[in-house]
């Protein structure tokens, strides 16, 4: 899309801190600069979250995101790795380009790669009722 | 795996609030009480988490992933939903059999559903020569 800032990374019109790239995904540095090592693995092709995009694109952005999470583990002195996902405005999305972030963590590393919730408002079993599938 | 307590959860050994169930993955509610719909997505084949899953069974966890959130969002009143995974217990993982949480969102519902982080300790440019894949 024109006037997408992650399709324009993809194209190499804006410059970024490329860490991998085939045919079907592109990956590198979030410059936010909140974390060490803050990783975003995009598709190449346009789709705004997990909820329009489709399955071999979604499964194509994962074996990304499992091969750059082995990568930091096996070969950059990482022991583990946090993936963090928005989806729409309302769930904190800011770039509507389906996006994947990679938070590389070692043990005692002090970061905190886990949001914090105040506590549920309704009873488990509404829920249950209003969200499962039949 | 016999001392699993997810693996039990799909076996039937330990009562759930399945969500969703398919030949690969089980999805049910997580009962922590932390925020409301928070829903655990896991594969029916044991894995630790994502440095060591198939790509397969990664992709069938995915699929059922996006599937639950059109759910959430097409027929149960959301607007969007957070998706967050932890890979090690130096990344705060807790349960070790691959899981991935989704918490369901609505507009301005006061939900925070990503991480804080308190800065980056290294240069961009230092990380990306360490985490780069050639």
């Amino acid at each position: 899309m024109d006037d997408c800032i992650f399709c324009k990374i993809i194209k190499g019109e804006i410059p970024s801190y490329k860490i991998y790239e085939d045919e079907y995904t592109y990956a590198f540095l979030d410059i936010a600069g909140d974390v060490d090592g803050h990783t975003l693995v995009i598709p190449k092709q346009h789709c705004t979250n997990i909820l329009d995009c489709d399955e071999q694109t979604l499964a194509h952005v994962m074996q990304t995101v499992k091969k750059i999470s082995n990568h930091y583990v096996s070969d950059c002195g990482y022991n583990g790795v946090n993936i963090i996902n928005a989806n729409d405005k309302s769930a904190q999305q800011s770039v509507f380009h389906l996006h994947f972030h990679i938070i590389p963590r070692k043990t005692n590393d002090g970061v905190d790669g886990f949001p914090h919730f105040d506590g549920a408002k309704n009873d488990i079993k509404d829920m249950h009722k209003l969200l499962k599938m039949d």
